[in-house]
């Protein structure tokens, strides 16, 4: 699908058909579209749980304001975001700098990388906080247009209880979860959302003096 | 372009051709495609400073590793997440309710809109990084894959000095500068990027018990 296309008709959808779940390989593909994301030093610091069955949804759904798209979507990821993956001695990163060395960067360049990185993400919780969320975003947004791409909806969500959810689903310490993502097959017998206002390139570029 | 293609063959280039600009149509065309990016409540918290000039440029390049590609490329793009758009009062907020209103929100949702948003974001400095950096990061990814689309190539880059750069360029405190994008043409007397590396399916999604 043409991503001019995919960018004007793709909608934030709140209905989708319980009777249609996503198959196994389309998943497959999705996640995989989206793996070709760009990111910070390639650290790649994501992960996605994906809840498929109807009582881990009811679970979530518990958490997250009643919203009947959680358990009438399919499927719904939980985005996770990796605030630790620039650190030294981490899986991430020591699996990111062999596979590097792999593609040709010299082993000496370990130093380097340890203490560049650490410098950008490690001198603050906010910068470590920024690490995990902006490449989290970058894979989120991936995973929203292949979905669109693929035939089917999406809809990002902000609406629950991070620590609450955290703990539910048993997610480590060093995840931030930014955002849910409900995925499925739209719901034919409703209307699909309208386009919504957005800002103009006049609001977009801005100068400061 | 065929979002498939544009995944498979997207990548950070690193060698841009300084003899050509980016038409400010065509800057125009890529912001756009871009504004379409979905967000937390529609908020939109994001805002770019284009660099265009290579005096500014330059003065980016000193606070950025002395980055080649800052200069070499026609454009260089910061990307502003913004902290405070969730809260009642600031522009964003009142701008975008009175467009939902607009679109048929009734008035009374005033403040359903502004609890439900402090209560997701204005918990904790970490909830509001988050806010503005995973948002920041949808709209980057949109504007690195509407590039490709457009023929151009980008780089996304965090080799920067935060806090200078948000000095040096008046960046106001409510912004985070989750990254910056260099943009333009491909210089076609180097070699494009490999792919790098990425995560399997089965790296990627995950369960914790």
């Amino acid at each position: 699908m043409d991503f001019s296309e995919i960018v004007k008709s793709r909608r934030a959808a709140s209905f989708f058909d319980p009777s249609k779940p996503v198959p196994q390989e389309t998943l497959k593909r999705l996640v995989e579209m989206a793996a070709q994301t760009p990111s910070s030093f390639n650290f790649q610091p994501w992960s996605l749980v994906a809840l498929e069955n109807s009582e881990d949804k009811a679970r979530l759904r518990k958490l997250a304001m009643d919203q009947p798209k959680i358990t009438d979507a399919p499927l719904v990821l939980l985005v996770l975001g990796d605030r630790d993956a620039w650190k030294k001695g981490s899986e991430p990163f020591e699996t990111n700098f062999d596979k590097m060395v792999e593609a040709g960067m010299p082993k000496e360049q370990y130093g380097w990388l340890a203490d560049t990185a650490a410098k950008l993400y490690g001198q603050s919780e906010e910068a470590q906080q920024a690490f995990a969320c902006k490449n989290a975003g970058f894979f989120a947004m991936s995973l929203m247009y292949a979905a669109k791409s693929l035939g089917l909806e999406s809809h990002p969500m902000d609406g629950f209880d991070h620590d609450a959810v955290k703990k539910e689903f048993h997610i480590p310490d060093n995840y931030w979860i930014p955002l849910l993502i409900a995925v499925g097959y739209f719901d034919r017998s409703k209307e699909y959302p309208k386009a919504k206002w957005r800002k103009s390139f006049e609001d977009l570029v801005v100068a400061f003096s």
